[in-house]
């Protein structure tokens, strides 16, 4: 089973689980985030990837706090051409990534596919606390502890997070040698409204730096800088 | 923060939070359980026990196996009238407390209330695997990883049980002593239309128990035996 959010990261993981051989079945979450890219993206990698099947679920948390207040679900600005920043991203989402994985492990443990992989990366998002590999780990000894399959010996699961300590050079290598078109997927944090990447949040300067240093070419559409626009 | 079920546990949970001085944020879930009564059940305990609030999160995992087959969703018959079972219960439900304590978690964040309450019982339902210690420490551990407040110290998640070692009769006395209303709260696994409970399944017979144990009477409304009835 693979989590896929439609991103760069997420389509080189399920990439990396094909091709060691398992039957994938991706599963993406629809949770009102502030765009919908990210959710096409995530069927036309799955498509692409020849995913087993891929699911999407819905979820509303706004009688819970909603995931709180993130750049990413509200209007929040989304920082723009700064350099690295230290500290916690204000595109962090309160408990995403631990209530992500449980509803994963939850449908894991229903079909039997123990081993479950997410594309998160300690490298160059080091600011987010639940990509880190602490978190996998605890994570992974949480589920065999959680499930009546792991507890009764059916299965053990394993949590593979086979970018975290990758360069985004290094998965945009690792992808492409893979074959992973990386045209369909969705990295900005604030596209334009017609789905053009804008070239400038720290997840486009992320992706574009991991094309550069690895001596590639980003086949995502950018919007054209504003100097250029025509009026 | 209490999750809040609407049966005797939870209820009673909640009442010890209350007691310890929390201001108590109310939980519950719709997930399609196969009767409703338990959610009425929710709303009234909290406002008896003078909950801040209460709030229930509707979560359709249907796209994501719906958390499995169990007889508490499906249409599995509940056991009745059997002697304590070894083994994992059919009212197993695959993954639910991991991702019940996950949106709590994350809502937890966004209004930095760190305490979470539950009432799970490692006595009576040693049968269910997230409902051990183990799971809860476990719990713990991974919410103090995952969270930017605890990363940055701005909180300590910390997972109170306080049921988990308490027979139930205990639970039943130490909910009394605090002045418990156990009419509002709904424990039968397979109620008749109107909400009565049905005295035979495992969750009535052990409620049943506690109370004759604590020497108390039920005050759940019970539908007459079979024979009982007037046709």
């Amino acid at each position: 089973m693979c989590l896929l959010s439609g991103g760069l990261d997420s389509a080189t993981a399920l990439a990396i689980a094909r091709a060691e051989g398992f039957v994938c079945h991706a599963l993406s979450f629809d949770y009102a985030q502030r765009h919908r890219f990210e959710l096409d993206s995530a069927r036309k990698v799955a498509a692409a990837a020849g995913a087993a099947e891929h699911r999407v679920v819905r979820l509303d948390l706004s009688a819970a706090g909603g995931f709180g207040h993130s750049a990413l679900t509200d209007e929040i600005a989304v920082p723009k051409d700064r350099a690295k920043a230290g500290g916690i991203p204000v595109t962090y989402v309160p408990g995403r990534n631990t209530v992500f994985l449980s509803i994963a492990m939850a449908w894991a443990e229903v079909i039997g596919a123990f081993d479950l992989f997410l594309g998160v990366n300690a490298v160059d998002y080091s600011g987010y606390p639940d990509c880190r590999p602490e978190f996998v780990e605890a994570f992974e000894r949480l589920a065999n502890l959680a499930t009546a399959a792991a507890v009764e010996g059916r299965g053990r699961f394993r949590i593979h997070a086979p970018l975290m300590r990758m360069t985004k050079a290094q998965i945009v290598r690792t992808g492409l040698s893979l074959g992973v078109d990386y045209s369909l997927t969705h990295s900005c944090y604030d596209p334009s409204p017609d789905g053009a990447a804008c070239g400038r949040c720290d997840a486009c300067r992320l992706r574009l730096e991991g094309f550069a240093a690895a001596g590639a070419t980003d086949p995502a559409r950018y919007a054209p800088p504003p100097g250029d626009r025509r009026s």
